[in-house]
């Protein structure tokens, strides 16, 4: 998006920094802005209490955090609080806290009794540390919005997939896109929409206290299809997406796509997703950092530093957001 | 429940105020407690400015306020601001907002650029106006939950539906659960898995800017069915559940029982629901009060007074509210 | 004041919106200020909720909302705190509400147990939803100012007024200014001096529980004198101005004028006010619409629009507000 | 009204400290109570910081501190906030600050450019600190109740005086009440109705830039009446009073009383009022103390020290203030 | 203490949960109060959220959470905010947080540009999740106090010291407390006081960028004592307590006791310690876990479990903590 | 600093106003940025309470208003509390509050039962009246810092010192720099650091109840050395620097310099001083303001007003305060 970087905003007014959970998507970030990315020095006391300072003055100054709750996400909260404290005391003018992946907004809801609807704690620590302003991503449900007492700009890397995919001439004769389960289905359906695709929606069935099943009933919905994309907003260990590749193959489906923005791939997900031959492209993002070690070979990984890079200097020069934002996206 | 209606907890030491939303059930749910409901005097100045006087003294007493936010509900969420600002002002204990109906809850998300979240706006301003605690039914989304900042208990109706269905005789063979749309699918599982009965989901189509129409598909999932339980929270204009019955009618099911907690029945809802003959049966609640005119001879209104009530006394006994509470309630 | 209306301030930094409530002073202030109105989208889902939309981008900016709290007192102010949470939520600099009318501002004292101070209420209600900043015009009381936890700017019409009626030739021996009643002497006898004019004062008498009449003693002070000026903060019905009226044409007075900054004729004022053959003329201003069907032929209402376009002038340009502002102005 | 003076409440739930403004008042007030006044040890560093301890453990208990705003006041102030502090930082149930005399309540209003309405900036002190309730009695103006954030209570000595002057067989033939100026009609003619005597209000008139006069037609209304009863809230230097006693004499009154609730008597206010021989009584509470040096044969000072005892043990055992309080009390 | 363990307060009205972090300790104050330590279910989602439950209903009771700051600080940071808004929106009466150890009160200052003060940050946390009431233990200085808006129980275990140590006979003449540096030094010197011994102060020298040194200086005031008794609030690597060993032994000291608060043992402190003969007691309390492995033949552990659990009981009683509480405690 | 006075700022955007406690320091600092001391006008209505008006337009402003805590402390407290309330109400942009000499810091911890960290209360009104930035200097100790909700600069003189004292070519060989106890023996290292030169701690012990002495000790650090240099952030009555003088003295030491930030000088301290033919120098600064009765000629008084003035410089243009910051600065 931006060959020749240079700065777009007065560097002297825009302080940029990160916490250690994605320093990759920072530099991109200032890059895409034609900013540097000011240091952030992190140590450890021998009692393990985080040893944090800015190397840059922030007096005055628009400042942007970036930070994603990757494991470990205690420690990276804390981080990004300790950077939020520091910047507000340090006098700053506005306090950005950049989150790419939020992984708490999933603890959205009260569904037992005494657990804590952690996505809002979370918002409200944020508030406390000294945040003015938050950007994050594709956010598990829309309603978390609303958990922040402070503006929050979900944004969305659903352009990034369009373009990208684009390319795939996925056509609404041979290819649907699947929701891999019925919290997806909405959000499944937008994009669909955006792709000019047909959508399929699996459900699961409890077969016993602990073990959850997708209905078969799905592969009655792809029969006819050559080609399925499935899509959702995160992969953590692959599970339910390797068991609905089995049932789309047993029904017909030669080739498959999957996209999701935050790609976790926890525990053998790699695994499990490397054999599965009828995929042809894992589409994802770095919101979260994806080692060497993780990239298959049929990865394809989207860098959301322009999606970042861009709000920041809209945010910054009062344009709207318009395209950027994740209106109602999200599972729900 | 309450046969002999006794004081269950100390009435000097409690007070239950009801706005003019919903007196009767208000009265019911002072019934249940064995206590009186006191006096609301509402006027009006010649400006249109409200004239609150809470009718007992309150001082350091736990306060109950009933309102539900029914039309004119900018003037009935005034009502219950004032009312709450009036508890506080004049030291009462504890302040607990009853709100049977959140209509708001539907104002949930920004799916459009510069609206507002107003399900979390309302939820500052109750806190604003003096509510240490909250207790509602079945909102909209569970996620509203964590817009609020002070304890709140979303309670559900569903043990009343179960109850009463029971004596419906539906069984997994002949009857199905239907939810209207997606949005339902979750919250129709759970009923189903309640009642022992299978589920089916109708998805929406849009076909123009101003048009949506429900898919035929859901047809296909009914086939072998001679009865079906429509299950919603809220049923509004029933169009959805008109169009529903047709295709319903149209796949060979027979008798059609339309169950919502909150039954607000606007515009020709209760003619055209009227109208389906294949409907044996309307089940709702009063946290909407259904006024005489409405109420169609096939509807049963199961007062969710008891629900209330129960909770209160729960409450104010330091009991758990267990299965009075609505865990993961709502449409998602 | 601005013949040819060209912009006073960028126009890009600041964003004019108005709620239903008084939309002609809006587009008068903007008019003054040489911007453009820009829309505010307001709707009514089924169940009687708003759904408003801001109809241009706020990031950044400086915001002005402008809403007087008239008929429909309470949607109308639910109007206003959507806009204002639309307008903080999406990243707007700084958010001012213009009330030009404030009619909480009545509801300023507890006389009497277990009632509301609606003012303060409200005044909390406002900073809850984002305001940064107030603007209203002639408090009922100036003590109300101190309720806002934001700063605020009462203004003042009485620079309109003086000038208004520097045409009508009102001299020290032929006129006297009255106040209806004592809450009013203060302020009427602030409004004498910038005439130049004796004041009489008006007091009343308690005849029995609901019936209160105007001590017939206020005639006494107005022997001598052909010409009245009658001056009030509000008139509602019009009662008290009509029997007071009475009295003095008894005691000699042959021509009355009638001023007032908020002129709701409510009920049958208006009625009231054209069967007095004495009074030639009825001065008001346009904080609260006066519809086409209340002009009186002998009706001037000034516009305040040029007060507020000239205090956001000023205050944008960090001018000092001086003689707009209402410095104790107000009945006490 | 308590011979037998005896604990009305469990003295082990309850502490009452005294400042050092008004520690009879405070002692009285435990007496009432039948509770021992808890001690206070207040000392001053050698930079003139304030070294406070309260003397007896207020843990989980409800604390009342007792402070009157009289010279030196910035002092007084202070030393309430830090006893405030002290009582929620040792984790006190409930901490009551006890303000016979709100001096601030005077600055009400911002009737002059860039000055501070401190009546309402001290309630906010005054909560930041750790008040959770506050009683006062007669507030200059009675819109200072809704400047605090926390419940409080204006109480008022009105039955006070009433009972007291039931002595003086003051007639409504040959008595009439006076208010010195127009602020004061209000508060007057409400005393007046309770004592079933008529009113007659004094107004002001300004003659040059520092001097105000009053008006010398309140003489006309007491021609006739042989005794009048001058009515304000609070008497600084008493030079008003003396003035319109003047008046009064010159127009045929020859017993005069005086009544206010804040007797300040500042200045050579002692020796002005001393000097009007018609005065044959002033009456006055101890709000305010007044040292032996001021107290003139024909004082009466009427212990508040009831007023506040019974509101104590009311708010404690939740019962009504009914009475006590001052609806709408003050100038206004 | 409590030989025959019995319920000290209604065990119905109170519930005590430990996060996992020293749940030994939290049993042992259980234990103390006679009462049962009620389950908290802590468990992990695959994107290391953490996903906890109270296991026992919290409605209208007091509750209280005992949590270390101990490794991984962050983690049972988080764990100890969840715990606190579980019980906050689950309806408890009082919130209680106990934190024997709090790591974070010695980043109590700025002595760098752009660090943040997290002891501060870390008490608004603490408070914004829902804390009503802080209990802990020796801070590493006494100003942390004032960084709570919540009150705060700073607890001492200078009791249990004193009452151990009185076996060991150390007498004036023989024996000597030694702070380690000067920071410690007002600390030492009110602990020596206690014990009726003489006390010495070590101070460093720092060398280089990266080393400090004991001045051999202390030697000097130590010479003809024969015994030394170190104490510290906290030992982490042990490395200046090793140092400091050097020198007293090069002096004459014989027989050195080692005292500290929290005992950490971090990396090869144990060994250090292991290997000085001289050293013939390290006293220190279970504030900090202490593994089996850490556990030196002559390491005597304190419990705090009655200092924290009598605080309990006395706290819910309203009786003074009084000699349990350290007032000015702490290093400084 | 600044020999030519010119605007460094933009005047127009720049508000300085003064309390009464300092306002020569006050002028210096307005004059070393070259703009002009606005007037504040400060009067006293009859019953003491203060009325204060702001005598320049504050609107969309940075203000900076400047006041140090002497005597009257709670007067002058509740001056600033006052104007930063005006500040703020009259639409201030911010409000900066300049506090050269913070004399609550002392009360900074809970030493003794039910006493109050006053050093908090007071960060806390300060921020409740309107506060959006604090600047002080070398505040008693350095957690202070953390009392404060809002970002503050804690300044330092000590780059004045260290210019000044280098004329009086104090050397190693022959100076030592003394700390007058424990409390300030790091802050006196620190400075001695910056001169070059070694340092001696002296410590107390208590005799009695009432007494404390300094440890004749600290004679046996300073044998050798002609001459001593005595450092610490505050003289009072200058009691201790009288009694170590003494021991200096006995020990050799033939000149004697006395250094402080706060110069309170209280009481005989004068006189004290100046009977003590050894002390050549008395350095101090003008945060606390010198009559001229208490000028002694061995004082020298370097005016704080540059770095002051030098803060607000960079921090209006965002520059980083660096060396003007009293990084960990303080007795302790």
């Amino acid at each position: 998006m931006n060959d020749a970087p240079r700065p777009l905003i007065d560097p002297d007014d825009v302080r940029i920094f990160s916490g250690r959970s994605n320093p990759g998507l920072a530099a991109g970030i200032a890059r895409h802005l034609g900013l540097p990315l000011d240091p952030t020095h992190v140590d450890r006391f021998r009692n393990d209490n985080l040893e944090i300072q800015l190397g840059a003055s922030v007096r005055g100054r628009t400042v942007f955090l970036v930070q994603s709750f990757v494991a470990p996400v205690a420690e990276h909260l804390l981080e990004l609080l300790m950077m939020l404290d520091i910047a507000r005391g340090a006098a700053a003018r506005e306090v950005h806290a950049i989150i790419p992946y939020f992984s708490y907004a999933r603890s959205d809801k009260k569904n037992q009794p005494r657990i804590s609807i952690t996505a809002r704690l979370i918002a409200d620590l944020i508030e406390t540390a000294g945040a003015s302003h938050v950007m994050t991503m594709t956010l598990h449900s829309p309603q978390v919005h609303g958990f922040f007492g402070v503006p929050i700009d979900p944004l969305t890397a659903r352009a990034l997939f369009v373009n990208h995919l684009r390319d795939c001439r996925l056509t609404p004769d041979s290819a649907v896109v699947v929701a891999p389960d019925a919290g997806g289905a909405k959000s499944a359906a937008r994009f669909a929409e955006h792709l000019g695709l047909p959508v399929a929606v699996a459900t699961k069935t409890r077969i016993s206290d602990t073990q959850v099943m997708i209905d078969p009933l799905v592969g009655r919905q792809v029969v006819g299809f050559r080609r399925a994309l499935i899509y959702d907003d995160e992969i953590a260990t692959g599970g339910s997406v390797a068991e609905l590749c089995e049932i789309l193959v047993d029904h017909g489906v030669a080739d498959i796509l999957v996209a999701c923005t935050h790609g976790l791939f926890l525990g053998n997900a790699i695994d499990r997703l490397a054999h599965i031959p009828q995929i042809s492209q894992i589409v994802t993002t770095d919101t979260v950092h994806i080692p060497a070690s993780k990239r298959l070979v049929n990865m394809r990984i989207l860098s959301v530093a322009p999606v970042f890079g861009e709000a920041i200097r809209r945010n910054f020069r009062h344009e709207s957001l318009g395209d950027l934002f994740a209106f109602g996206d999200g599972r729900r």
